[in-house]
C-alpha cells in the first residue's frame, strides 16, 4: 500500500507502507478519495505542528469500500461503500456526560490527532463508519464530511423557511452552508472577496456580493426591506468578516461562528444587547448531521461538480496542497487514493 | 403637584407644576415611589443629554394609584394600585412586525425618551398599566420593573432546574437575576467587587466571590466539578467582567449580555466555536415578564428589604442621586413621590 506522510516544513512524502490487519473492532477501508480541508492546509503550513505527529498521515474527508473486517465487528461486509465520521470521544468527561460528545474535552479528531485517510488502506474503528447508498458516487461522497459541517452549522443557526441568510465567506464550507440553508427554504446571500468563488456562488443561484467593493450592510438593508438578516454565518475567520456579519443581523438575529479566529476579536456588545442578538458557536457535527449529509448528497441537493475543482492522484499529494495554498481559482481539491489511482 | 426636573449638569430642580387632565386613552397616576435606575444615573451624569429633554421629568421604576381616568379608558378605576411597563412601540417597523415589539426600532422608553414618574401625578396611556395585587406594598412594587428585567434576562438564559449559574456584577439587577434564577431551581454564584454588595448577596444565601482577590475561573471549575457554568450573566458592563463571564462557561453554555458596553470589547471567538457557546443579548422585557415580576414580588420571592437601601423624599431628589453617584454602601434607592411624602 501507499501513504502520503506529512513530514513537516510544508512537505509530504508518498511512500510504501505495510498493510496491517484490522484489530478487534476495526475494519480496513480501501480509501477511494480524500478531500483536503482548510485544517489540512493549516497542518501543511506548519500551524499545527504542536498537535500532529510527523511523519504522519492526515486526511479526514473521505470515501471508500471495506477491504477487510476485523474480529468482533458486526454488521459490515467487505465491499460496503462507507465514509467515516472522524470523531472519537472519551465518554466520561463533563462534556460527554452532558451529551455533547462531539465536542468532548479529550476529542480525538481522527486524521488530525490520529492517523488519517490519505493512504490506500486505512484501519478505523467500525463505530465511526457511516454507510453510503449504492447510487452515490465515491467521488461525491468525499464531500459528506464538509457537508455534515454545513448541516450542523445550519442547525445551530436554526434556519427556517423564509429566512434571509447571509454567509460571509464563500469557500467550500460557506457554499455548502448556503446550499443547505437554501434547502431549508431560506433565501441566501453569499459575501466573498475572491472572484472565482463568487462566480461559482453566482452560478449556483445565490445572491452574491463582493464586500470589498460594496457595502454589505446597505445591501442587506435593501434586500431585507430594512429588517436585516435572520441568520448570518461567519465563515471567513477574519475581523472584517465578523464585523460585517454582525452588522447585517435583524433584531433577534443569530450569528453562527464557523470560521477559526485564532486571535481575540473586537465585538460590538451593545448591538448584541440592543437587538437581542445571539452569537452561537458551531463545531464539527453529530451523527444525525452526518446521516443528513449523506441524504443531501444522494438526493443531488449538493452541487458536487461545482464544488470539486480538481482531483489529484495520491502520488501528487504535494501538488494538490500547493494548488490550494496558492489560493484563487480553486474550491475543493480531492486526492484520489485508489490503488494505482 | 410637584415634579423633579432634570435640568442638566448633574442637577435636579423640584418645582410646582400644573395638574393636567388625562387625555383620551390616558389615566392619571398618583405616584407613590420611583426607583432610581442605573440609566437614570447615566442621565444625571450627562451621558444621555443627546436623548433626554431638559428640563424634563425622568423615572420609569414606579408604583402608584390611579387618581383620574381619562375618556375612552375601560377597565381601570380611581384607586387601583398600578405600575407601568414603560415601553411604547410603533407597531409597524420590521422589528414590531416580527413580533419583537419590546425592542421596536422606534421604541419610546417612557421616563427616558418621554416624561417619567419622578413627580406626584403622572399621565400615562392606559395600555402601559399593569395591575398590582392588594397585598403588595407600593414601596416593594417599585421593584417590579427591575425584577421584570431580571425575569427577561433569566428567560433569555433559559435557566433550568439544577443549572449552575454565575452572575458577574452584584448590583440591583445582578442580585435580582440571582434571585430569579434560584427561584427557577438553579444554584447561583455572584461575583462582585464591592464589599457592601457582596455582603448583601452573602446574606441572601448565594455563593459569593470577589473576582479581584480570587480567580473566578478556578473557583467555578471546582464548584462545577470541572464542567463549568451552564449560564453566566454579564451585568458589570466591563471588559474584565465580560472576559471572566466567558471563561467560566461549560460546553454549550450561555452568556447573557445584560450590562451596557458602550465600547467595542475583546472577545475570544475561538472559545465560542470550540465549546459551542451562545452569547445572547437581553434588553428590557415583555408583558409576561412584567406580570411574572408582580407575582414574584407578591409571593415574597424577591427580598425587597435587602435590596432597598434608602427611600428619599421627592424634594431631595438631588441627594438621592448624589448618594447613588458616590457609590458604595448602597443598593436600590427609591424616591417617595407621594404628595407631601
Amino acid at each position: 500500500m501507499r501513504a502520503a506522510y506529512y513530514v513537516g516544513d510544508g512537505k509530504f512524502e508518498v511512500a510504501d507502507a505495510d498493510i496491517e490487519e484490522p484489530a478487534a473492532g476495526q475494519v480496513q477501508v480501501a480509501v477511494s478519495y480524500t478531500g483536503i480541508c482548510g485544517t489540512d492546509l493549516h497542518i501543511m503550513l506548519g500551524h499545527m505542528d504542536h498537535r500532529v505527529t510527523r511523519p504522519g498521515v492526515i486526511g479526514h474527508e473521505m470515501s471508500g469500500r471495506i477491504a477487510a473486517v476485523g474480529p468482533e465487528v458486526d454488521g459490515w461486509s467487505v465491499g460496503d461503500a462507507v465514509t467515516v465520521m472522524p470523531l472519537s470521544w472519551c465518554g466520561s468527561c463533563p462534556v460527554c456526560l452532558a451529551g455533547h460528545e462531539h465536542i468532548c474535552q479529550h476529542l480525538d479528531f481522527i486524521g488530525i490527532d490520529s492517523t488519517g485517510s490519505m493512504q490506500t488502506r486505512w484501519n478505523v474503528p467500525a463505530k465511526v463508519l457511516v454507510a453510503l447508498p449504492d447510487g452515490l458516487s465515491l467521488r461525491d461522497a468525499a464531500l459528506v464530511e464538509p457537508t455534515a459541517v454545513a448541516v450542523h452549522d445550519v442547525g445551530r443557526g436554526e434556519v427556517r423557511e423564509g429566512d434571509k441568510v447571509v454567509v460571509v465567506g464563500g469557500g467550500p464550507v460557506g457554499l455548502l452552508i448556503a446550499v443547505v440553508a437554501r434547502a431549508r427554504g431560506a433565501e441566501v446571500l453569499v459575501a466573498e472577496v475572491d472572484a472565482f468563488r463568487r462566480d461559482i456562488a453566482d452560478r449556483l443561484g445565490f445572491v452574491v456580493l463582493d464586500p470589498l467593493s460594496a457595502d454589505l450592510g446597505d445591501h442587506v438593508e435593501t434586500w431585507t426591506d430594512g429588517a436585516g438578516a435572520t441568520v448570518a454565518f461567519e465563515v471567513s475567520g477574519t475581523q472584517p468578516g465578523l464585523t460585517a456579519a454582525m452588522a447585517v443581523l435583524a433584531a433577534r438575529g443569530r450569528l453562527v461562528v464557523v470560521g477559526i479566529h485564532a486571535e481575540q476579536r473586537q465585538m460590538d456588545l451593545h448591538r448584541i444587547f440592543w437587538r437581542e442578538l445571539s452569537i452561537v458557536g458551531a463545531r464539527v457535527y453529530r451523527r444525525d448531521d452526518f446521516e443528513e449529509a449523506v441524504r443531501l448528497l444522494d438526493s443531488g441537493v449538493i452541487p458536487a461538480d461545482a464544488l470539486i475543482s480538481a482531483v489529484e492522484p495520491l502520488e501528487s499529494a504535494d501538488q494538490a496542497f500547493a494548488r490550494l495554498a496558492a489560493g484563487g481559482g480553486v474550491m475543493k481539491v480531492l486526492v484520489d487514493c485508489r490503488a494505482g489511482g
